[in-house]
């Protein structure tokens, strides 16, 4: 098993990238290729003892950085390590891409270089949704790449969210929720109304409604909702977390008690900002194209990019690409014979 | 100038309600009719002294609850608290109707008995989106209302907005911003891409789009957002801090230290639970529809009864109602210029 890892993306690369590499060799087997400028890689990785059997550097010229337009990067940065690391992943050089580098340029590439499965109208962005306060988390489906969808788009989500749950997360049974402004069945717009009941047909654990409120509290375990809403769930999420953050900092500050009850607790308040760290989770997949590609969050420490690469092993020792495509289209020769009988 | 409260309304109702009213009394000069069951309220009223020809009980004998189906409810519940004081706005028996109770069968009732402004397509529901950590609240347009918009439902969101913040919280050319997901201009939807080049063209103080990560940092005065990431924002706010403050419970609890810490800021957890809470900021206003309507949170207590009745002076008095039908007829002869002209 080949493991290829973007050693350009993020905002901590490639130090961070590179121990991580280092630390989760000590966890799998399988060998891991790190893509991107050799020099600075090879610099970093002098600094650990390793089996240099197992890493090995593929060279790249070019970077794309976050501020690079997605579409007019991929084309045009063709030794950059994103587009070398999908290039490798369609020739089967590799198993997996794993980048922590501009998201839309990721999805752009995985579109433009590995296609989508055929069935998959339209492939999504995966996010790891955290419930810190349960120490529990969730997959939210899809986390910005479909800012407007149809009907079929998000049951595509749902399934293709439910097997990567069962498969890589090890959920058993993963409880399918869609995101809605209530739970009875008839609430939301049309789209929302006809996903509902298209959800309710499938062989998915399918949950019905969840309401924002309940999305911190481990409602379900694949989340379902547009690119334009669950953009909006994960950066005010992130937004009201940091706020919160701040908010307690200044109560903390406003009396001598609370100050010293703020020193004995200095510890603990780091650990909550841990806990509320995305980059823990290791990353989530793009799902719905012809190759496993796990994105980063931009933000990923070496133990982020550990965690990510031991989650890549299930991802592909489980065959979730060809899983998803075998189930979307049972759906599509169901929905076909459905019609048939009507 | 006669307000008239719900006194049926809400978690809180009528003790609450009913205190609030006494409470507004020395804030305010006119009079309050309280409207609901009158031996309960005048029960409540008796523990108070209070000047008798400022407050007078309308006296009614249904009640409708959470529960009920709004459509429904307003059709069947005649002599319900909510029917009867849209019906004095509507005959201009009072200047305005501020309620607790059924946010559906408010808005309902207010689109069946005052109508809908006729140049307003979509008349809306707002909440005032409070800002603790910065000690600030920004008006959210549209919360819950219109699940699907158009464009000018949008653009009217805006407007109304802005002469809501202008008039009644005195904010000075207020900021107003789109929900989307990235600031730049080419982001979203096609509908969020024409509210945008539409909001651009209006003479409002239009800041461009607004990330959700920046919602709690007052990145704008109005908030502008369909009904669906309107309900998505305000309740996953809740969830979010709701959350956070039991995961910072569970970490003072972990260690000796965290313990003795956490008793020394029980007070400040205390204060901090308090700013959250969305009652504090005295309801928000439905805005489209012909008279005055004040909403209060389900669970107000008599500060946010207070404070809601404290607003209604400057609704009433700037003639908000009819500013904003000026404002949008103005729109709409430019509009219909602007299409000649071209």
């Amino acid at each position: 098993m080949i493991i290829a890892v973007d050693g350009m993306g993020g905002d901590h690369s490639p130090a961070e990238i590179v121990k991580g590499c280092i630390y989760a060799l000590e966890e799998i087997s399988g060998s891991i290729f790190i893509i991107g400028d050799e020099k600075r890689i090879q610099k970093e990785l002098s600094q650990y003892q390793y089996d240099n059997d197992r890493i090995t550097i593929i060279h790249t010229t070019e970077i794309i950085t976050n501020e690079d337009q997605p579409v007019k990067a991929v084309r045009s940065k063709k030794d950059s390590s994103i587009v070398v690391g999908m290039k490798m992943v369609k020739e089967k050089k590799v198993d997996i891409f794993i980048s922590a580098g501009n998201t839309g340029a990721l999805m752009t590439s995985a579109l433009l270089i590995l296609g989508r499965i055929p069935e998959i109208d339209r492939p999504a962005i995966t996010a790891v949704y955290p419930n810190p306060a349960i120490k529990k988390a969730c997959l939210l489906v899809d986390a910005g790449a479909n800012s407007e969808c149809k009907v079929n788009n998000l049951v595509e989500f749902g399934i293709m969210g439910s097997i990567y749950c069962e498969k890589v997360l090890n959920i058993k049974n993963p409880r399918v929720g869609l995101v809605n402004i209530g739970t009875e069945p008839g609430k939301g717009t049309p789209i929302i109304k006809g996903a509902y009941k298209a959800l309710e047909k499938t062989n998915l654990n399918f949950i019905g409604n969840v309401e924002a409120r309940d999305l911190q509290n481990s409602a379900a375990d694949v989340i379902v909702c547009d690119g334009f809403v669950g953009n909006v769930v994960l950066k005010l999420s992130e937004g009201v977390a940091f706020a919160f953050i701040e908010l307690v900092k200044r109560k903390l500050k406003e009396s001598i008690l609370a100050k010293l009850g703020a020193l004995l607790l200095i510890g603990k308040l780091k650990e909550l900002k841990k806990e509320l760290d995305y980059s823990e989770y290791g990353g989530a997949p793009i799902l719905g194209v012809k190759g496993a590609v796990i994105k980063m969050h931009g933000s990923s420490e070496a133990k982020g990019v550990k965690n990510a690469i031991i989650r890549a092993i299930p991802y592909i020792e489980n065959n979730v690409v060809d899983m998803i495509h075998d189930e979307v289209s049972k759906l599509h020769t169901a929905s076909t014979e459905e019609e048939h009988n009507e």
